[in-house]
């Protein structure tokens, strides 16, 4: 079975985490979740490596495929790794690469969160 | 006139910055603009600080609303002023205190960034 993901931090489905911004304070147990991934997002390096994968040719991408950002390949792995563990891509080996998925209820997790935040 | 925001960053209305995620991949600028945005709310207390700002009543608050996260109140003050370097709050000086308020824009741009990308 693939190892897809090192920190399930986040629920794939279901209630994720957290209300609303707008709905109350989040707690400090709510917070530390939620910040894993606003701050795995919070490199431009990672931003548009996430990016890259967002907007591949059917929704995935290998290393092989983004290595366009002006930065080495190992550090490519290393920034695509990071947003693995954060809970926004999901990853599958296939013969010699890795091959990275946008995880969509993470994204929805987090667009909710701000869009209803900005709504009020 | 009230010194608002340190670093304009980002336009309050209008074209923001970037496509939707899924749309292509961000260039080296704008990953650099919008980056600066997710790290203001990769931090545990700020992500705390800026729901609590956003939740409060009317929209707004100061220091002296939301210092219980658990931190000092110099702290407080020095996080509210990051979410504000980074557009995510403005801020206003009445007589002893600085209010602070979400700029809804902002996270309405954060929103539609995230949103579109996990709609494909």
């Amino acid at each position: 079975m693939p190892r897809t993901r090192d920190l399930p931090l986040l629920k794939p489905e279901g209630d994720w985490c957290c209300p609303p911004l707008t709905e109350r304070p989040l707690t400090a147990e709510e917070a530390e979740r939620t910040a894993v991934m606003f701050k795995a997002l919070g490199d431009p390096v990672r931003l548009r490596l996430f990016s890259a994968v967002a907007s591949h040719q059917g929704g995935e991408a290998c290393v092989c495929d983004i290595s366009d950002v002006g930065v080495s390949q190992p550090t490519v792995s290393h920034h695509l790794k990071k947003l693995r563990e954060a809970g926004l891509l999901s990853s599958e080996r296939r013969g010699t690469w890795v091959y990275y998925r946008v995880e969509p209820a993470a994204l929805a997790a987090m667009g909710a969160l701000l869009t209803q935040a900005a709504a009020t």
